[in-house]
């Protein structure tokens, strides 16, 4: 089945909001087997609402409305789902007598627009919402004689959770056809995208059955499966394969086929092969450290290291003589090299890691442009570089940079 | 005038991933005085590109889609918009040549399918993109009779944003009526969000004119406020005035009346006191460093530091005693302040900065649980320290440890 989720309010199409619920929503609706195929973010404006439902009624099997349930004028979404529907709002006694217990407890007056909160859809059953005053809604109707489901949930975030999982969820099992779906996650580092692209597609348009996502975000590339099938085996089955035979094409660019972060997979490999690491970081600025130091427990192989932003710094903590540097500049194979060498030697580390580069947007001579970054690994097998440039503005050169530097790490220890 | 925003991709129509772009384009479109009526999600699926695009053309005047541009036979986004406009593609000669003087520059073979990134909607501007293969596309259309602004810009932020800022605004401002909206965004540091709403809500809904919008996040505070007006001169007269009953109101709370970060705020402070920091970081693992270091030019007054996650890393590196850890534990005021004055002796720095904390989700004991922090600043007057317990996630506790890290020096310097 496919649902539709819309978003209702004006505060969400301003640069300052955006709607989250509709991930929660998506993962929850994605494990009974219903895809969302669209969303959309409205204002609470009721023209646009009504003209939203229609789209959306059009298009899916199943609509769920977020937002617009509470007391003032500017919520509308019962207003104009009746409008959408041709539907009456009817308004209901009890509801009425909750709002006005409610107020009562609060020890608040209670304004007259706010009985609109108990306005029921002609054939709609109220959710209760333990934690707002607006009741939910759940519509099982039809539109141009089709079968729609429609769903009304309050917007914020502690009240629209909840109410899904306690009032929609338990309805939907019982309406959506029993599907199961398996999703799984690889990832792959520092291959180009339209090389990837290149290797995949041959073998998962062949999966038809299998939705699969590439995304790439600065050297990391991330490939999703997702299948449904009528038993939870058959689904798992299809991707299993399909994770098979892309682990077999794209061969050690992948790093994991379980949706590992390559922080992750860096600090399980030096576990297994009960190493310790170690950073000298230059143009990265801490972000290597910053990086492997988000993942719990890293502190079991990870020491530490420094970050040398001055020249006089890389002597002074990782150890780099100052004729090396004057010889061969900052940016430098040998000063990379010195760096990962240097930190290896000063905190005892099994494997040292240096960075160096240019992240802009100055510091770029006639022969080192912006972009350009050594990195280096040593450790008791001996030292080697990479030079790399890397294009973008400062933070994209120094994501990348980092990306390169913990794949170099992953590289030595496979 | 009223646009819509489209992202394009199936990853945004999973838990996983989401639509950042449409808040920058939703600023600078706000700025212009065009407003977002809607904006649509849609997967990468011919079909339901082709209808969510025909029924944005029905409700807007402008429609901008972001996304679907690359190579991969994913990306959809051209085609979509040729069938629902009833418009050819043409494979564009010089934008062939420039794909594969691109591909021989970084030595790589071009796949043939990188070519549709060549395909030109007929009728449309290629705007060119430094920041990706994929150009954009400007189109001054009709639909069902009536004048429509469409514009095709890749998915990815760092191509989409600086794109639409080079190519997009000029144009869009020769088009749209002109209109004069002041913006001006205040900034403050780890003031708790109730008592910010307590102090402002008076001042703010004195100006019913000016659009407030408070955002917090992580002991970052951000005020904007907008005011659309006939005259430029007199938006910007409300702004400032407003402005200026909040800095009085927030006092040292507050660090920025201008937008600037707070990474910028500290280094532009030890521009102005010609004097240096480094940094001892042991659980913000790198973010401190890695936060100044995104400032370009940082370098100026950041030299550097080291990251101590072991407790013989906070001797060797930053010379704290191995005693004085044994003694009150490597999470303690004293050692924060020894790493914050080891660090300052040892690079030479005016000042230094020493954070060591547990950020969970192991660590804690019964007297130290997850989220405790010590911070120290060190410099020739002394060495002084602060206690504080965020609450969150391992990624939320370091944000926080980082930003009341940067606002310690901050004070320090003013």
């Amino acid at each position: 089945m496919k649902s539709e989720i819309i978003a209702v309010g004006s505060e969400m199409l301003t640069p300052y909001r955006q709607d989250t619920n509709s991930l929660y929503l998506t993962e929850k609706l994605n494990e009974i087997g219903v895809t969302v195929a669209f969303k959309t973010i409205v204002g609470d404006r009721h023209k646009d609402l009504v003209h939203a439902i229609r789209i959306a009624l059009g298009r899916i099997d199943m609509l769920i409305l977020m937002g617009g349930l509470g007391p003032t004028e500017d919520d509308l979404t019962r207003e104009a789902v009746a409008e959408a529907l041709s539907l009456t709002l009817r308004r209901d006694a009890s509801q009425v007598a909750a709002l006005h217990a409610r107020a009562a407890a609060w020890r608040i007056a209670m304004p007259q627009n706010n009985l609109k909160q108990a306005d029921v859809l002609e054939g709609a059953t109220l959710l209760p919402n333990p934690n707002g005053s607006a009741p939910g809604q759940w519509l099982d109707t039809a539109f141009n004689g089709y079968r729609k489901l429609v769903m009304l949930i309050p917007g914020p975030p502690h009240e629209c959770k909840p109410l899904f999982d306690t009032e929609c969820l338990p309805r939907l099992r019982a309406v959506v056809p029993p599907r199961a779906i398996a999703v799984r996650t690889l990832k792959a580092a520092m291959i180009p995208e339209s090389q990837a692209d290149k290797l995949l597609a041959p073998v998962y348009t062949t999966y038809s059955d299998v939705e699969t996502t590439l995304l790439a975000h600065a050297g990391d590339l991330q490939i999703t499966l997702a299948c449904s099938k009528p038993s939870q085996e058959a689904a798992q089955e299809r991707v299993d394969s399909l994770a098979e035979r892309i682990e077999e094409t794209l061969e050690d660019w992948l790093y994991s086929s379980q949706g590992d972060s390559l922080e992750q997979i860096v600090l399980y490999y030096l576990g297994l092969r009960q190493a310790t690491l170690a950073v000298a970081e230059s143009c990265t600025g801490g972000m290597v450290a910053e990086r492997i130091t988000s993942v719990p427990g890293a502190s079991r192989s990870f020491l530490g290291g420094v970050v040398v932003y001055s020249d006089h710094l890389k002597t002074a903590l990782a150890g780099v003589s100052a004729e090396l540097i004057a010889q061969h500049g900052a940016v430098s194979t040998e000063v990379a090299k010195a760096m990962a060498h240097g930190i290896r030697l000063r905190t005892g580390a099994t494997i040292g890691l240096g960075v160096t580069g240019i992240a802009g947007p100055t510091g770029a001579t006639e022969s080192k442009p912006v972009g350009l970054v050594h990195i280096a690994v040593s450790d008791a097998q001996g030292t080697d570089a990479m030079e790399r440039t890397f294009r973008g503005d400062r933070q994209r050169i120094r994501e990348w940079a980092s990306q390169q530097a913990l794949d170099f790490v992953r590289r030595r220890l496979m």
